[in-house]
């Protein structure tokens, strides 16, 4: 068996990629099996499925539902080794990797896929009153704060203190946003609706807040108008054009009025990780590290990076967005073309082929039955059709076959009952009263 | 509608129930529909299925798998209503519950039923190193320390250093620690048997540690030893007549010498909940308030205890064990009796019916496909078909139908594969390096 991460002076590593998001997993596996020591480096033990995150965020899935040991999903290559660490820097000179705890992972080819984080746009001290959906600790967070929320509603005696308790701000008008506001109001209208006995939860009410024109500015303005229309149906109050001017412990200020609400979830902003710095190179000003076609890192030799932390331009010029299927492309494209320049004849001299992205459509789900489909050039789905679609393609994508099964069951009960298997309280109570 | 909470001067309410575990939720559910106003108080907004925690620290099951949030049980009881709260004391003069957060909540009937928490006996100082498994977050803790510990050892170049991070040491030789015992042993034996390359989890030492004489006292001996040979069949150290002596971070003390170890897991000693302070009572050795054969507490009339915060002795004048069965049976007893004495003809006047404790067999579960049954009077159950019985019995036990599907599904998936779908870690890292 090869030895990838060999402490022990065996073959040093060749191929090291960070972050095992859908980018970086993609390249691990177009690259296993290969004779070509691979070494992964995540933060955390477990590839999280982020498009379905809202759903642990909202109590309709379980943590362990959307995400899968690492370990696992790589245990039948036996030329591809784990590490579950914190990247720290790259010492491009050294051609080696710095982790948080001191040690360091040399290489020779280097993939850079540590994808995106939420940013405030300088707003910093807003984060603790609006936790973002990056992390499972985040949705956890949410979860714990929106039901809690209630919770307090439940034994609040002043009215004023329960309409702010019953209120819940969404902060983004992009898919993360719609989905979030979509689910929290069937959360609240539907699978709460008759647990209480002093507040009628039907009542609570949710605010999407998005300071451009309209919603969905990816997705063309018809389907971003149907998706509005759904939410409003929903009982979501969506609020275009304003934006948010502070964020408290009290509520929120849009157009120089508080609107009290204790529960605010930040969906706003994404900016990319800070690879740029590893690198010492300039970023641009989302903070994505400019690549060449064949996604090297324009300047770094021996260096890739793709996914939500690299610029990657199609032929047209225009930026490729931030979507999990981009990522997940230029992972399979890059494991494969690696693959064939450092074991092909010509190892090691051929250039990489370009980067060519296929549109497998652009989707948002917005409530319990309706979704959302732009496949590009004006093909389009929207409502049950693209919901079903979308539920497929997602159950589909889904890592592990119990997963799926397990994934299925859950959505099919919660269609049919309106229900919430995991509204638990377990994270530590939110900091505010 | 009734209103129980009655924070806007609505009528008082009459019974309070404190804890919502089996004998707690016993008691609401018997009472559910009747024209009296119940307020049932829990410091968690779920029911918890403590006897299935173990596999939540093995990775087994979710959180959400094992949980069913409180309201939901009872969104049917109108007259029923939740409080999330901690219990600070009880004043009984002015027939009133203390909560943590300086509220008060009057009864005219109490039901006390906190259960139990663990006990180092009086070496608290072991608690950080030793966690126990009374609860989700527990649980998940330990789950992040086993995983933890072999990610570590995969990175660990000093062999001895290696071993203490692949060995767990789990004391006391009841059903939890056996539980406990024989799926960390599954867990690093089958689960992660593939999933490291430079360490061989197959090779992880797990030691079970009981001071007595031998395993599962509660059980007939030959049982207990049939459990034994079960444990060991899967690479358990299980060592008998050997007191713990020391706990600290680099392992445990036993007879004199240190066992370098880098998880230990305390499923030693359990004590009743404080009730007995509340109500300014002298309990037992083990915490517990005595009670009448009705379950009223000795000496405080209007107030009952059952579960593990009681002492309930039965016809031979034998304590009743704290077991869910027995909690569940006297709470379903005294809902039934509260209810007949509160409303029936002669309410109030008549005296609660003594409570019967019908043996509906105690189980241990001992590995993948092998557990112990005893049903007293000399009837027992043992292996294949003890596992399935077992099996049965606790996801019918289960609340609610989704879990039950869900658990069924990822017992049969488990069991065909091998596999754990709940490896994450996403609790703090332990302190301990």
């Amino acid at each position: 068996m090869t030895d990838p991460l060999s402490p022990n002076g065996a073959p040093r590593p060749r191929i090291v990629i960070v972050g095992a998001g859908f980018g970086g997993l993609a390249v691990a596996k177009a690259l296993a099996g290969a004779d070509l020591p691979v070494t992964l480096i995540d933060q955390n033990n477990y590839h999280l499925f982020v498009p379905l995150l809202y759903q642990v965020a909202t109590a309709a899935l379980s943590p362990a539902d959307i995400a899968e040991p690492i370990r696992h999903i790589l245990s039948e290559a036996p030329n591809v080794g784990v590490v579950m660490g914190q990247v720290a820097g790259v010492d491009t000179d050294a051609r080696a990797v710095r982790l948080a705890d001191g040690s360091t992972i040399p290489y020779e080819r280097l993939v850079i896929a540590t994808g995106s984080t939420s940013t405030y746009f300088g707003h910093d001290d807003w984060a603790p009153h609006a936790p973002s959906l990056k992390s499972i600790e985040e949705a956890r967070a949410i979860r714990t704060r929106v039901l809690q929320a209630f919770e307090r509603a439940e034994r609040a005696t002043d009215p004023a203190e329960r309409a702010r308790l019953m209120t819940i701000v969404v902060v983004g008008g992009g898919p993360t946003g719609v989905e979030m506001a979509g689910s929290i109001a069937e959360l609240a209208h539907h699978a709460l609706a008759r647990d209480f006995r002093h507040i009628d939860p039907t009542t609570a009410q949710v605010v999407l807040v998005e300071a451009g024109p309209r919603l969905l500015t990816a997705f063309p303005e018809a389907l971003a108008a149907y998706a509005r229309g759904s939410l409003e149906r929903l009982g979501v109050r969506v609020r275009t054009g304003e934006a948010v001017e502070a964020i408290d412990a009290t509520g929120v200020t849009l157009g120089g009025a508080v609107l009290p609400a204790a529960t605010v979830i930040w969906g706003a902003g994404v900016r990319a990780s800070p690879a740029a710095e590893w690198l010492g190179l300039a970023p641009d000003r989302s903070g994505r590290i400019p690549v060449a076609p064949d996604l090297s890192v324009i300047g770094r030799p021996g260096i890739y990076a793709l996914g939500d932390t690299a610029l990657c331009r199609d032929a047209a010029g225009e930026p490729l967005p931030g979507l999990a299927q981009v990522a997940q492309q230029q992972g399979t494209h890059l494991g494969r073309a690696l693959r064939v320049a450092l074991t092909g004849p010509a190892a090691g001299t051929s250039p990489l082929p370009p980067f060519v992205f296929r549109n497998r459509g652009n989707a948002a789900i917005v409530g319990r039955h309706a979704a959302i489909f732009d496949f590009g050039r004006g093909r389009r789905l929207r409502g049950f059709p693209a919901w079903l679609l979308w539920a497929a393609v997602h159950v589909v994508l889904l890592v592990d076959f119990a997963q799926r099964a397990r994934v299925c069951l859950q959505w099919l009960w919660r269609y049919l009952t309106y229900r919430r298997g995991a509204r638990l309280i377990t994270a530590p109570p939110a900091p505010r009263a």
